[in-house]
């Protein structure tokens, strides 16, 4: 990342905010639609994408193809393209697709930019509400309806005065729930249901811990990304780098995150 | 509510707007506030209050002081005031005090005009996002981001194919927990964390039921109003009314109302 110049790290925000933008306009149309396409991704399980879904990773993708043909790309929608500059862009065009077809506002475009040590720049977008969390190059803020803000993390509190969040109270495998629940019955309070805004408000300095399983990479790499810009630290389970996906500990300083991982390994 | 004019019924509306604006200039300045500051109101549990909720309170009452002095009043924050006019604003200036501690933009300012039938006015409203969802006297919108639209609820689907939400997963009691997991057990899709932002759903058509326990008249009579003047039905799990409180089914139709009915009494 220290090899990049301004120029560099500017034009890289310059793309990253204009693939949200392509993804607010594609999606928006059909958020709160009657007419939603769905589909199944899944023949056994409850997996749906929409039109939305595919239309917005297109319009990302036909940015990335004019404007950064040299790097690779990562979608959860169209899968891996190569690339020759050692830079992904990772997007997941509905991060939320459960979320969104329920109409809650807390689903959002997720876009990060990575090299070999994982991702260096993230956007979360909540297309909606108006409202976009991105950091990465020393920068963090919230840019929303009511103004733009800078984004930092929560000073240290004991886990019986935090607050976690996760998306399904389920968790993961039954082994990965009952390690959530350990640290869950330690703290003050635990929400579910927030999807990739959980992690903009460990950035956003509101909550204190978020803990999921079962991640796939283009799921966590802008979450990492705006966290650890905003003085977050985001790991596996295991206190090792969480970008390839799995288990992720999103944390908003090392006390509360050596806490969680504590009761995580226990 | 059919003795009413039309000129009252403008009336009605008119105020509970301005009560909206109101609460929402209240409490905004504190929300996402790193001074925010808190307050128990149980010793033994976990129940914040903050600056905001009892500002928003005040200045929806001075409002109503000056605006209807007859109509009787009854708060989240400051209790009942007695009327003349057999009317009540009922008032819940932040529903949803935890999510608002979170920073999620889920919490609502709750407003109903009730009579002694029950709700007949009601307002949603999500200051953050800049959305009001409000129904009543043949009239269901949300006024939001994005423009003005109607709200309409559902037509009817199975169970097997709807997506019920509720806040907490714990429900309430032992009873009422498994009285709704014998819901959520047969609906498509389950979830959580939402407060009053998920009745706002139901009366947008877009989630099927939500099913609560533990509520109070503040909680549930601004909902009753707007998922009813939508096409939808709340009553209480015996089929009751809901508007004293305690435990609510709001279905976006009769049919599906139904279905999870019977289950909740099986």
């Amino acid at each position: 990342m220290t090899g990049y110049s301004d120029e560099s790290k500017q034009e890289f925000r310059r793309v990253a905010f204009a693939l949200a933008d392509a993804a607010r306009s594609a999606i928006l149309p059909h958020f709160r639609s009657s007419t939603l396409t769905t589909d199944n991704k899944l023949h056994d399980g409850f997996d749906p994408v929409t039109v939305a879904d595919q239309a917005a990773e297109d319009a990302m993708r036909e940015i990335l193809a004019k404007e950064r043909p040299d790097d690779a790309v990562l979608g959860e929608e169209f899968g891996a393209l190569a690339g020759t500059s050692g830079l992904t862009w990772v997007l997941d065009p509905i991060d939320g697709t459960r979320g969104f077809m329920s109409g809650t506002p807390t689903w959002g475009v997720l876009i990060a930019l990575s090299d070999e040590d994982g991702p260096m720049l993230g956007v979360i977008d909540q297309p909606y509400i108006g409202e976009r969390f991105h950091g990465g190059f020393g920068v963090a803020e919230c840019i929303g309806p009511h103004g733009t803000k800078r984004l930092e993390t929560r000073p240290a509190r004991d886990l019986s005065e935090a607050t976690l969040f996760t998306t399904f109270p389920k968790v993961g495998t039954v082994a990965e729930r009952d390690a959530f629940h350990r640290v869950a019955g330690k703290a003050q309070l635990t929400r579910y249901g927030m999807d990739c805004y959980a992690y903009a408000l460990v950035a956003a300095g509101q909550v204190d811990l978020v803990i999921e399983a079962g991640l796939n990479a283009y799921d966590i790499q802008a979450p990492i990304a705006v966290v650890e810009a905003a003085g977050g630290i985001v790991t596996d389970w295991a206190g090792g780098p969480a970008h390839q996906g799995g288990c992720a500990l999103a944390a908003a300083n090392l006390e509360i995150h050596a806490q969680a991982l504590a009761l995580l390994q226990a």
